[in-house]
């Protein structure tokens, strides 16, 4: 069950320390540039590297192997692969009998009677460089139509938990942050903490914000994959995500419908408490969700837990991972919203006969 | 797209005030007794009539139409219908034209080309009728290897937000209570609140918490069929779910590693803040889930919104209504998480080799 | 696995001597008249009750149960059911234990552990009454961009082996034929085999051609849901279907290129060797389509089994029907073609970005 | 759709003269010892080459890229990667607006409004080097069952079109002969129309045959992933196959059901005219398929067609094709119908609940 997506169906495979990472990207339609540049780009936004992420250097080149024929995608499956490097799999000896807290160790040699477990194999937040890659292309079709997502980190630890709303131009500047803040007042003592963090060897949660701008009216299909079902299904699949909301999200449930409910006028919704989704289904204003992220498993400081004898063990992590997986996982986040809105423009492309009258007629 | 699931596979199909809403279940092992009590039951649990919720009384009695024969599944497609009663369609035809506010009049309208205005078509919570009655038989299914699934409510509007964690007894009581409290001490300030929104005319938002006991360990597929994405999609796509948290949920992002990271024992799990899930497999620890419902959209107040030609106009709804649809909703939430984890069942069945030894060996 | 399609999804539900036979017909868009003396028309067809069919009088007076608003389709779910009538289940009691040769008695008893034994239970052909209704919308579809399919009997036993082409006038008139005979100069030897088998308490095979007209170019999707496959997938799984030829099909494996390929001119293809799909694709030419259908294995001549005891047992068949399931399945097979070319309409939607931008923009 | 199967889902990917083939297998169950040498075996009996097969040579040395560790399946997504040497991409500048006949070239420009005009692009039979190795994946399942595939030619043009049944010893045996001969009687003669057909510039087609021993009753799901459904089409969705038969095939519609039953004793079915299912179930007797190739479409006499510009264009093509692609098909056959097995052991494993107790009580 390595795919996700009904149109535009995305498969991944690989893992953490094998031979790298790849996907495949079926149902994108036929004639679409693709601008490499852009996608390089995107690739580079996930990459680790700084002294907030991972130290490990991942050079994360990647290729296109099919679907794409004289720089325009052919409709065909489109493959890509990106080589690893830069993996010290020696780091993992010491715990491949362990069953590190809060990481995917046990669950996995229980379902599947073995792990590889370097790295964490193919539970790897690694894994997420097929995600940004295909979100990439997918952004290529949405840009098409004008749609536009963005994500940005709103919170880490307690830094940032009043809730202030931020507009595109927020978004954009936080790209430039090397912890992606959204606020730009609070972008120093998040640095600060994160850093914190770091050197005490533990690590910290943090909340993300995404926005999707110029949504077309329609997007969503009921009953069962309506937009706001596929976006919680594809953020919550993401490691490290224990929480997602829309609109007002958990607030709504501390509400009235007459506070709760957006008026609706010639010129647009008076408000946007449903984030942009009513009955499941896109109505035109701005896509607002929010992710949550619990902090990086991985911490330096003594654990307790089992070995794959079953004895109870005291260890202590080495290698190299990022004190709060939540700043490179809101890029991911983007990427994945960037692939739920391409599918679901492609599903409600049938929508009416008026549509597909269009097309044939 | 009116199905979930993968290997259990349930579609519904029907409207509100149409001839009835209907179902048919996939995939459902032959050989399993159907207890038509608790079936019945279950419906009953989700039915309107009390002074909490609609006063439309739903007869609600429905009728297995194929798949099961002498008491017991056949393995082939399971049908069964509940018919509509008491439909006064008369009602909607003041609003026929209107798009009601936080409503999926609009979208429907837009998405294709003309609704089904009568008490909200395919849109109305009466849907859900379908998905208790197939999350019936998937807790059937359960039954037979000891697994449960609980829902209470938490919190309505203001009440009960400092979250209390919640034992099996808890939630056996709640099933007792008119709204479902999982706090009895809250209970009757619940219900007066609950009265109070509706003799106002306005409506009330309501939080749900869900826990499943007894979970094998090994359920959920990587990457993209996760047990937490798989069942974020099936309650962010009920009617009126605004957030969906797993474990510390939005909690998650405020805390440490060194916090959060759940250590084993021989004896289990020391905390549970993943809550029951690691790498998007179940850890064999208590299923912990939250959803958020916003207020029920239709409120008695004077609103304003357009009509489908686009004028704005100013209006006040008639008809029976919940004041809180979380109340009813939280019923709703049991079943569908009952299907995910009856499918997850499944689709663990062939993670190894041994596995599919045992049974064609 | 009670579904077929990918965008235009057709579910079944219903067993033979249960409550009835149903279906659900997601992904139709919305804005699609729905002409019910059409359906009617088409479900006659396929019924029973003539000398040359099973004297089994079946009324299959179906009603449309949702997803229909005001004679048009809406875009949700449209639920249908056609109650089972004149069961004359004690006609099985005898039956009950033995695994009838050619039927689906001996592997549902193995595979489900059970098995509903009266008439067939779900592996009857009456499910196939849902098949023809599905399949009348899609013709519904269909008809709006004038594309049509027939189907006719080219062949019974070995009356009609010596292949002729027909046109869409041969077509019309075998739908007046009560053995649907595509030519009429063997329709009158047809009935008195069919008849003649009848009183000796034998079946016979027969063979069925289906074309389709006015398809568009560009339908099937490669790799996996090519045309031809999907077209095969659909007639190889109805009940009887032995072997599935596309254009030329058994022919073409006993020629040359020079003679086989089909050149292609300004006013169109010379020939149709293709049967009109290239690479898995709809090359705009005429569909051609063979179905082969074994004979009936209900016979009512003393035949050897098994009884679920696993004792050998002579036995003689009572009962009603076919004796010759290829006459009425021919009626399936058109309606199964229907489907498939429907869905390949949607699924083709999104094939380029230029149509997808004759919707959005 | 560049998928097959359910819970076996393969995924491909790469085009003729691309970087190369790919392909992704999701769904082995962990634990499987992947044996290399079978695996290079098996892409070796697909490899050209020979004077009967195209004399391009492709090295076909395949690399895993992910779910293998330390030489056992992981249960993660099965990468895999063929990369594509001796590409002669000049071949085809001339050809480059042309619609060579018989080939997807008219079909995929109008689909898709481009085409990779290089050697067939993603239309390409090169694909199949994806399914080959996929196939050998499955077959290492099948075999922990026990379970074989066995294919081989049957008649090459109007040599061998009586059909004589065959054995496994034979069956192994055409596997040594450089056209799959399964008559070795038939062997020369077979050769001698292969080259001489070469010699003229034209192809031929060819009938293969498939059989599949030691299959467990249940494999199939109803009522629309019958097993000959998924035989079917997977079998049709092949480049060149224009019919698919199970059993007595089309001789199954020139028979009685006097004649065509097959009896049931104590120690198996006395004939095996149903081709080992029965209702889209295996039986347990040997599974029995026919798929007929249609000539290769690549020939080096003169032939008439359009260009892009839908001018009328006479030509005559250079490059290297097989003069029967019916040879080299067989081993592809072969392969998908494991393909096809193996998704079938998986999808039963669930079809009753003792089943399911076996594995988790």
């Amino acid at each position: 069950m390595d795919s996700m997506g009904e149109r535009l169906v995305f498969t991944s495979f690989g893992e953490s320390h094998g031979e790298g990472i790849g996907g495949v990207l079926s149902g994108l339609p036929a004639g679409l540039k693709i601008d490499m540049e852009f996608l390089e780009a995107e690739v580079a936004r996930r990459k680790g590297g700084s002294k907030f992420a991972t130290p490990r250097k991942e050079e994360d080149s990647f290729k296109i192997l099919s679907g794409v024929f004289e720089g325009v995608s052919t409709g065909a499956a489109l493959g890509f692969f990106v080589p690893n490097e830069n993996t010290k799999s020696k780091d993992y000896s010491e715990i491949k009998d362990i069953f590190r807290p809060a990481h995917a160790d046990f669950t996995y040699f229980k379902k599947y009677g073995l792990r590889d477990y370097k790295g964490g194999g193919r539970a790897s937040a690694r894994e997420s460089v097929a995600r940004v890659l295909a979100g990439g292309f997918a952004k290529l079709l949405l840009r098409e139509f004008d749609i536009e997502v963005h994500a940005g980190v709103m919170s880490i630890e307690k830094i940032g938990l009043d809730y202030k709303d931020f507009d595109k131009e927020a978004f954009l500047k936080a790209k430039e942050s090397e912890v992606f803040a959204l606020d730009t007042s609070l972008e120093s003592s998040m640095k600060e903490i994160v850093l914190e963090a770091k050197r005490e060897g533990d690590s910290l949660g943090a909340s993300v914000l995404i926005k999707a701008f110029n949504i077309p009216v329609g997007l969503g299909e009921p009953m069962y994959h309506k937009l706001d079902s596929m976006l919680a299904s594809s953020l919550m699949g993401l490691n490290g995500v224990k929480a997602v909301e829309i609109g007002l999200g958990t607030k709504a449930s501390q509400t009235r419908g007459s506070i709760n409910n957006d008026f609706l006028y010639k010129d647009g919704f008076k408000t946007n408490n449903s984030g942009g989704i009513l009955g499941g289904i896109s109505n035109g204003d701005t896509l607002v969700l929010k992710a949550h992220f619990k902090p990086t498993p991985s911490i330096f400081l003594e654990q307790a837990s089992l070995n794959t004898s079953g004895d109870e063990v005291n260890f202590k992590l080495k290698g190299r991972h990022d004190p709060c997986i939540g700043i490179r996982g809101s890029v991911v986040c983007e990427s994945l919203v960037a692939l739920v809105l391409a599918d679901a423009l492609l599903l409600n492309a049938t929508s009416k006969l008026d549509s597909l009258k269009k097309i044939y007629k």
